[in-house]
């Protein structure tokens, strides 16, 4: 299809929705996603930017020229335009910027001003406005004759003559209304705004739990500055959630379409962390050297007690990040939540020392060893339950996100306690016995 | 508060918002839940029961009898009911439904047919249907005189007589509209629409990718039985991420609230699992515990080539299984994602082992032992790579849903080509040596 028969292209490419061709992009290899745009023109459907990965998108955009981008970002919505501009190099966003008519040119800059991932950065600036004393009649006869109104709505915000935001009327409201009424009768309190400095995540929690379909951003002076809507905020919850699961397993914010090299230097670092645990484990076990080469079968067993513990560990912490995350802890007593864990901790642990104890007397026929590995697993056990609860949340009371920190600290502290209760047991009994 | 207050109590509560009242649920004692509830009588408001964790919504239903229930279903949107009544105990449910009116009880019973996490048990069928013939006027003049609607809306449907789904028209689209055009005139196609039957994760993408808001939802015969509301979608994304993170993380859909017992057990299982890998581990080990015994240096520093195995796996893993679970992977070639991978794992096995080699050639004055992990450390973490990628891959094609089973799989591989790459070596390199 990419042999330049721009005719063709358009009918089949040109319906397309921007998601649909935005996995049409990301499918092509550079040079066919330039050769694309390039036979689409005008007819190319600029928000499908949006729908594509970083990398695949500084792509794109590397190969176009700055003032056809400026073109191209003068018909979508701002909170569009900023997804696409967000990311580029300071002196090309600027460039385009300064391309565009005086009036967009102040309303992006002025949403450029606000903090990366905060809700001035996903508010669009397109929505309508009336002020409370006009009737329903009138409104609907306004929103009949204007021709520059947002796509899709579903609210109509009131707002005083300085812009301040008063209330919101909502479609179905106005539709199940008679015309004579006016608007500040039928108007619903300002009970939920966000500041435009808000972060996005908080904006997404106010959603989810009030069940909104769009809300008013505000300024410091309390004035109506935009409006965020339900579907940019279920892409705030879908990104937020997999920044979570990432972060856990250190991968950063990598995407599938990450070029090689960057792939390769995100996880370097997350390695070089592990590394440096792994050597701290290497270290409690280089203290014990005499007493293993006494008896091997202790570094047989060595490595079940610290991945129990490991994955015990990380158990706990993953049920703690996801409650801080999305605020369910802030129900709950802490007190009550430690306590658990490390109840659960004790209670898995001394099933365990049953299990492996057994196993290892048989495996080495020595009860002694079956009793030393018991003792170290029900230890390590507990000490995993509460390293999962405990480090999150002291991370979290730290100000640091618990999800990137959280797993090396805990996989350090099992195996350092792990190792340690082991072989130190080890050691001790057998030096007395 | 709750020493029987009862004027005090609505005050204080009657306002609430469902998922604040959900919140003081959540954060009170079992005694105090029912006392509050007793209290509040009639104005306790029962959606506020969708808004916690399923251990506590079992907890306070328990206590109320059913015929109560009965009466407080009554009152609630069909999805919120559902919800309520899901994970109940058949006979109760059969009980409650049996108090019902008629009609509500058959269109209840009708969405509980549907399988569980299917979009029939999501949906409400409160929802407004007109004729396609009906004008503009004739529409708003029944939206404003019918008070049975539901609460908030934000599409009108059309159907045809046999109440088959015709199309859409958003409330935007009905106000701009003069008031003697007819409905059909301004329709919008059905682009999209689900099955009842269609899994709820199905239907949380669509909504994702195309920016809905409401979606119909239509039974074999093709006719509309029910709406999904993206405020529903909302608590189904992030319920599915969260599944994600817990199943990686061997902790099933354990919730804040469980009790003590059900976390011990849920986890237990996982850890057993884990015991199994550790024990095939610890077999390895086993095989080479004569040459462990000449040289106890091998059992130091062996831990440091699984665990960084272990960790490069969990890291391509997660890229993978995200890339699944919201299928980004289909824009992408498969082999170009698996030689990546391998790629990155060489790279960084090739930056780590010259790391490593030159530690522990200083730590134990040894570059034979310094030239053997360095040599294990990068089959072990190409291994990694491959088995991060290949193990969900494998799992999807198979049926099996990856986030659970990846991650025990891909440790088993890291940790056994672990040890026996880098004490195979050894013992390999000493032979001969």
């Amino acid at each position: 299809i990419e042999t330049s028969n721009a005719e063709r292209l358009r009918v089949l490419i040109g319906d397309l929705h921007e998601s649909d061709l935005g996995d049409v992009l990301q499918a092509l290899s550079r040079e066919e996603r330039e050769a694309l745009i390039a036979l689409m023109g005008g007819d190319f459907d600029w928000t499908a930017l949006t729908e594509v990965d970083e990398t695949v998108r500084d792509e794109i955009l590397e190969t176009i020229p700055n003032t056809a981008i400026a073109e191209a970002v003068r018909e979508l919505d701002s909170d569009d335009a900023i997804g696409i501009l967000e990311d580029l190099a300071d002196e090309d966003r600027e460039e385009i910027l300064a391309a565009l008519p005086l009036a967009e040119r102040i309303k992006l800059e002025r949403s450029f001003d606000y903090p990366e991932e905060s809700a001035g950065r996903r508010m669009t600036t397109r929505f309508i406005a009336v002020p409370p004393f006009w009737t329903v009649g009138q409104t609907i006869d306004f929103l009949r004759e204007d021709d520059r109104l947002p796509d899709d709505f579903t609210e109509v915000f009131v707002v005083d003559p300085r812009f301040c935001f008063l209330g919101t009327v909502s479609l179905d409201r106005l539709l199940r209304t008679k015309r004579p009424v006016r608007i500040e009768e039928i108007m619903g309190e300002v009970t939920h705004s966000v500041s435009a400095t808000d972060d996005q995540e908080e904006v997404a929690r106010l959603f989810e739990r009030y069940n909104l379909l769009s809300v008013g951003v505000v300024d410091e002076s309390d004035r109506l500055v935009g409006v965020i809507t339900i579907d940019d905020i279920v892409d705030v919850i879908e990104e937020e959630a997999d920044e979570d699961i990432k972060r856990l397993a250190g991968v950063g914010d990598e995407e599938l379409t990450d070029t090689f090299v960057s792939a390769v230097r995100s996880r370097f670092i997350w390695l070089l962390l592990n590394l440096g645990t792994a050597l701290l484990a290497s270290a409690v076990i280089g203290l014990f050297d005499g007493t293993i080469s006494q008896m091997v079968a202790l570094a047989v067993l060595m490595p079940i007690v610290a991945s129990m513990g490991g994955n015990a560990g990380t158990q706990t912490m993953t049920v703690a990040v996801r409650a801080l995350a999305t605020r369910d802890i802030e129900t709950i007593n802490p007190i009550r939540f430690i306590s658990r864990e490390a109840l659960v901790g004790l209670a898995n642990g001394v099933l365990f020392a049953i299990i492996i104890g057994v196993v290892a007397s048989l495996w080495f026929s020595s009860t002694q060893l079956g009793g030393i590995i018991a003792v170290a697993m029900i230890i390590n056990m507990v000490a995993a339950g509460l390293a999962g609860i405990l480090i999150p949340l002291a991370l979290e009371k730290a100000g640091a996100d618990p999800a990137i920190a959280s797993s090396v600290f805990v996989t350090t502290v099992t195996d350092v306690v792990g190792f340690f209760a082991f072989l130190g047991l080890a050691a001790w009994w057998f030096a007395i016995s």
